[in-house]
């Protein structure tokens, strides 16, 4: 670690986590760091191993409602790391006031807010009504599958259920609190197996093209309006990202055609609905076909609300920006924090360079997102 | 090779032949046990040697009309040997009375009836009118760059043309003689690239879907009637036999689509009027493409004339087999012969096995072909 004076507790705590390498599924001590902050503020820490998967439950207070930071400490790659200006997991603040190295902004700045931030209420409010709680994880850049969706569901058999949850994902744009993030849309894929008949292009009466029949239908399925969207969602969108069909020689007509597809979809339809559509399309088209689904995630949106109204003010009062709401991009851990009933937000840095060689944010920024975090616990839980 | 007593004269050399291992574009010194039995008849030999393709042409006689057998030396490769119930390059006739090697039907049994027809039918007819003529090359299984439409170029150039041409391709499917192929559907290839914007599934505006782009025109190509064919020709047929797009990431929209496809047309159009109606297609469908064309060979058509009635006469003649006329099938070297105005067939032993493993013939029919060529060379050309 590059020795820097001065820093303010949430870029010391950033220093500190940036310097771990903890390449998902790893956590490399982070949530042992921020357990040991958590546990001096009265928090009760629930340490949940899952398969090579960390994970972090930590409570303070027994009473409703319960505001909880959710987040993870995995970072994507680095790629190669000398294609980076500075080596990746040795943070530093460049000349420019940039804090530089892999998960600064996606999301160990966010985590480093979090804590300094409940630090402060804590202090200011050890009697605060409701409870306090961090749900951390160490997959959310992998596969998620141990990670904050087995939390949740450890929480739902016990009945304990969040009220309100910011996801520290950097939902900002060019400046931090620019954008929260209200909802996600789901994401729904699949491979379809289109099934012909092989052979020789000579002789196409005893062969049946699969590519030939699958066409039409395609085209309906990338040409259908599927809704029309609605005040929080864009309409939701179709798009195939891989095809394939054809033995690579050119005389050969191919026994089958793969296609790979996505539905980003709104609130307006369901998985289900989408599913039904698209058989009933490749039935009508009469294919013999396959297809595996797989829902990556539910849609979800929170709409104006208390937790909502608390992070525009909160934004408002210490940037003097006017937030905007979106739903736009790929997907986070909200969609298995939001199914529960809980009232879900990410709200963190700016996003530019994430999953990028020389990951970065305003190192001012992360000081500017404690503030908002602080100031929005002021408005939820201050006594 | 395999000892065997009594060889009949056509099965002694068609030994000799597929004993000598030609895989194209080697030779393997075929062409010079031909080139030795027909200078005993007074043929004048003119090798060609085009790269590394060797060529022969041998001509009896100064005047029209002249007739032509044409063949290749050349073999496919034999796949793993092990997987054949003989070496097969060490040719033997077997329980059943098959004659097995590589080449024993594509087309080394059907030179050596060449040879042996003409052997006994100039001595029957040394003065016989018009003239005879083998255009033989060792490069029809490869690219067929360099081997008889080398030669053909050569005679045109000094104005030397083929009246009379039979193509030993192994044209029979049941018994010898009972398919003459008359005709050669053309070949015309392309691949298409059908270009887009490559971008991230979640942000489907910034990108430019190539597959969605294309359905509809592929759906349009493949169900396009383009003739209805004519006496002798099936419709012209569009098969689709490479399709490809993706990066293999399931959230990446493709950059561009990749599609192969083929043309097997008829004598009701041409390669020009094709490549128009795609082109056509393509640009009404405003996609933003590339297209790169390969001609593998124009269609072809012998119909009803001293040839092809030679022939039928000959197969009645000899076998009592009512014949059928086809254009049936991939092609030929007679793509090369045909547009200088020659009249052209084929005419060769049952095509069951070719580029098979066990690829074999039964002994006998290639009497009986060295039969019906000798009969059609008295039909057409005795004094």
């Amino acid at each position: 670690m590059t020795f820097h004076q001065n820093l303010s507790p949430t870029l010391a705590l950033a220093f500190d986590l940036i310097s771990r390498p903890s390449v998902t599924p790893e956590d490399a001590g982070c949530l042992t760091l921020i357990s040991q902050r958590l546990a001096q503020l009265g928090f009760t820490l629930e340490p949940l191993r899952i398969g090579e998967v960390d994970n972090l439950w930590a409570r303070r207070g027994q009473q409703g409602p319960l505001f909880c930071f959710a987040g993870h400490t995995d970072v994507v790659p680095t790629g190669p790391e000398d294609h980076w200006s500075y080596p990746p997991f040795e943070p530093l603040i460049d000349s420019e006031g940039m804090l530089c190295g892999r998960g600064a902004a996606d999301m160990k700045g966010s985590l480093a807010a979090m804590v300094v931030a409940i630090e402060r209420f804590v202090t200011a409010h050890p009697d605060h009504p409701g409870s306090l709680a961090f749900l951390l994880t160490s997959d959310e850049e992998g596969p998620a599958v141990n990670g904050t969706k087995a939390v949740i569901q450890h929480l739902q058999e016990r009945q304990e259920s969040i009220d309100w949850c910011l996801v520290g994902e950097p939902s900002s744009t060019a400046q931090v609190g620019d954008v929260i993030k209200n909802g996600r849309r789901g994401s729904l894929g699949a491979t379809l197996t289109v099934k012909g008949i092989q052979g020789h292009v000579a002789y196409p009466h005893l062969a049946r093209n699969p590519i030939h029949q699958a066409a039409a239908a395609l085209d309906e399925l990338a040409h259908t309006e599927w809704d029309q969207g609605n005040d929080y969602f864009p309409p939701t969108s179709f798009q195939i990202s891989n095809i394939s069909g054809g033995t690579g020689a050119t005389n050969v007509i191919p026994g089958h055609l793969t296609v790979v597809f996505n539905f980003r979809f709104s609130t307006e339809v369901t998985a289900e609905i989408l599913k039904a559509r698209v058989e009933d399309m490749l039935q009508r088209h009469q294919l013999d076909y396959e297809l595996d689904w797989t829902l990556f995630g539910e849609p979800f949106l929170t709409e104006a609300g208390p937790l909502v109204d608390a992070a525009i003010h909160a934004i408002e009062h210490v940037t003097g920006i006017d937030t905007v709401l979106s739903t736009a991009g790929g997907t986070s851990d909200g969609r298995f924090i939001a199914p529960t009933g809980a009232q879900v937000i990410e709200l963190g840095p700016v996003n530019a360079t994430i999953h990028k060689v020389d990951e970065r944010i305003a190192a001012a920024d992360l000081d500017t997102l404690t503030d908002i975090y602080q100031q929005l616990l002021e408005q939820l839980l201050a006594s």
